[in-house]
């Protein structure tokens, strides 16, 4: 396929060029996706769930995984892929090719756990740590659910964004203990985008009983005291990614409802200088690389 | 009422002795219990969810608390209560009220994640950390939920109870470096028991994708590391005893199951020798202080 992706190169979206002849789902010219993984074992529990990602023997990666048949697998810095039909996705027609590559890895990464912990209710509340590719479209997907947003935030740069913007409902500095204090037992979730460390007791006491903080960031380590869990009946919960089941059903989502990943376009020739950018945090919220135009 | 009760002050056996004009659920001779809650603020949203124990105002605790009305709670250790129907139980009339006593605090301490995180599907498998009061009652509310029982201890001496007595259907000693790495991936749910520190991320390695770890103990921390979770899309689970709803549940649950709690009756006069014995481990698994005999 032809191919425009994420800068990470395992959010990949193009057009079909061919098919094989037993390929049922897609034909020449259609627009299409891949994700994270390209291949799985197609017969535990967790594929027959279409929970690819979680496949017993391991699913393969998109890039410097090692595929069934031994050869190392890739990544999207190219101009075709090969990838069998079942790990790819149907981009809706209305659906702009390069919004959609930022859903294939930063989208389906917070939707899988919003999905799991019934974070579609509305009038429910959430927290979100962290305002960059993740967490931009948690407060997307959030909002589009019809819930109150919270964005907690280490940078006071990012508040005028993720009100006005994004349209959150409430932007905390995380340092502000005052304003952290008052937020206590009013969230019913919280998604942890951030890669940094923070402070899980603080935050679980933001939660009400039975409230869940899903982690789907990797900070260096997970640490709280056992009462901020047990005297709420709370969870901590872990996400990755999510299945081709679930990735569809977000596409789909995606389209009908109108939500598209902030991005900006950028040549190959311009990755060291948006990897310069992205350490730096100055990038809203995802850049995509447009390969194909970049080739010619 | 006439008491019994477990050692701890706070799961209360009896027999009402008399009741006031607007009691409804009880008459005098009824067999009652009474749990590690004596009032709550009636009209929160968890109250009115039989969930009391996590009532918005805070719940008033059966001993050392401080009741609505100022006066401090006294806890089971003396001839009489006053509690208001709310909060207490109906005893079946078929079951021991001896047995009764520890399933008031140690019983729905297990029961309420158990039934909370679906752990009643036949089949699945459950690892129980630690066999004391509570743990001994996991193992035999997993048996009876048709699960795969494997008991962690740090003790070789309670292996031949587990699997003979309590009829676990696997017993692993928690440093078995070998037999924990061969248990890896294999478990549906965790219930983690013990107040001593555990390796999290070991435990965590044990669990299925998608698997629960039920913490009811209190560790001095708890750390682990965020892949641990993210990979497998696992979840840490903590729970603080259970509402009255629920409460009464599993009473009648343990009643028509003949589901009975290991007890040694004692009188209070041996309370000394009994607190050296529970500092010893050497309690299998409950003490029940006989008030109503040991004050006449």
């Amino acid at each position: 396929m032809r191919m425009l992706h994420g800068l990470e190169t395992h959010e990949i979206v193009g057009i079909v060029k061919c098919v094989g002849s037993n390929v049922q789902r897609f034909k020449t010219g259609d627009h299409i996706g891949v994700g994270t993984y390209v291949n799985s074992c197609r017969e535990c529990e967790y594929c027959d769930d279409g929970l690819e990602v979680q496949c017993s023997k391991g699913a393969v990666f998109t890039f410097d995984g090692i595929d069934t048949d031994g050869t190392v697998t890739k990544g999207g810095y190219s101009s075709h892929i090969v990838v069998h039909e079942r790990y790819c996705y149907k981009i809706p027609e209305n659906y702009p090719l390069a919004s959609a590559a930022p859903l294939l890895c930063a989208g389906i990464t917070v939707w899988t756990p919003m999905m799991g912990h019934k974070m579609n209710q509305p009038g429910k509340s959430l927290g979100v740590i962290g305002l960059g590719g993740l967490g931009h479209m948690a407060v997307k997907f959030g909002k589009s659910f019809g819930l109150k947003v919270t964005v907690f935030s280490t940078s006071l740069s990012k508040k005028d964004e993720a009100l006005n913007l994004l349209k959150a409902d409430n932007f905390i500095i995380s340092s502000n203990n005052e304003e952290m204090k008052a937020m206590e037992k009013s969230l019913d979730f919280i998604i942890n985008t951030a890669s940094g460390d923070i402070p899980f007791d603080q935050y679980l006491s933001l939660l009400k009983s039975g409230g869940v903080l899903s982690l789907v960031g990797f900070p260096s380590e997970v640490k709280f005291h056992p009462a901020s869990l047990n005297r709420g009946m709370k969870s901590i919960s872990g996400s990755l990614t999510g299945g081709t089941k679930q990735t569809q059903e977000m596409l789909d989502y995606c389209a009908n409802h109108e939500i598209y990943p902030n991005i900006e376009i950028v040549p190959i020739q311009y990755a060291n200088e948006a990897l310069e950018r992205l350490i730096k945090k100055d990038v809203k919220y995802r850049f995509v690389i447009d390969i194909a135009n970049s080739l010619k």
